[in-house]
Order: C-alpha cells, then structure tokens, then sequence
C-alpha cells in the first residue's frame, strides 16, 4: 500500500446558475481588475488515500466523488491524484 | 495580450477549525471508505484572464487572491495558470 494526495475540483456544470461566480464578475471591473471573464466558483476536496497504486486510488477517489462528493445531476468533478 | 485559464484554490491554513473536512473524514469509514485522511474542504475559483505573458497573468491573480479571493489571516492560496 502506499499513500497518495488526491485533489477533487468540484464545479457546477455548464448551464446550471452560478450566482456566486456571477457576483465575483461583476464586481470586479468596479475594483479595477477588468480583464476577468468566465468566474465560476467550486468546492476544492484535499485529501490522503492509502491504495496499491495510482490507478487503484483513482477509481476509490471517482467512486467517493459519485457516491458523496459531488451532486452529478448538477456538478462535475476534476480528480488530480499525486504520490505523496 | 494572451488569455489564461486560471485556477485558484483557496484552502484553510493548517491550525484553523476545518469542521466540513473533520465531519467527511469522520464519516467516510462507515460509509466503507477507511483509507482516506487528512480531509480538508475549501474553494475553487475557476476564470481566464487577459494579459501580456504568463508571469503578468500570475501577479494579478496574486494580487486579485490577496485582495479579495482569500482571508489571508486564515487562508492559504494555490494558484495555476495555463495558457488557454
């Protein structure tokens, strides 16, 4: 067994309303940063898994992301898994 | 000017109360997941940004993180840039 960081990058999906990305847009040519555009606000999952390998840890993680991590009607989900 | 794909992720510093993260970890081994530690939740910031080069794009994140994306009394940062 060895252990592995995994990060999950929980965002809305394309479509569905993004209120509090839409707020950040919006206020931010008002506080001088014009050049911003697509803000999309998401939830960052950090974490440590003990697995055989790396492709063992990346079907756990996928299989936690579906089960309890992410709402897959609405939301999608970026794995990244590193050797720790 | 080039656009860039940007990723900021916002997490708790170490040493601050993370009850979301605590509450998943203490969850998880019921729910049949016993390998997973250290489990912290914070926030993904997801928008592109037009500037001269990469290294100009990764000041104003900084800078946009440091003003208002982040407390950084309690909160820690990690930004990515990509060209898009």
């Amino acid at each position: 067994m060895s252990s592995f960081t995994v990060l999950v990058e929980v965002q809305l999906r394309q479509g569905v309303a993004d209120p509090q990305g839409a707020t950040i847009e919006r206020a931010l040519p008002a506080l001088g940063f014009d050049t911003v555009a697509g803000v999309s606000v998401g939830k960052a999952f950090r974490f440590t898994i003990d697995a055989d390998d790396a492709a063992a840890a990346e079907q756990q993680v996928e299989d936690l992301c579906k089960r309890f991590l992410t709402n897959p009607v609405i939301e999608d989900s970026i794995v990244t898994v590193q050797a720790a």
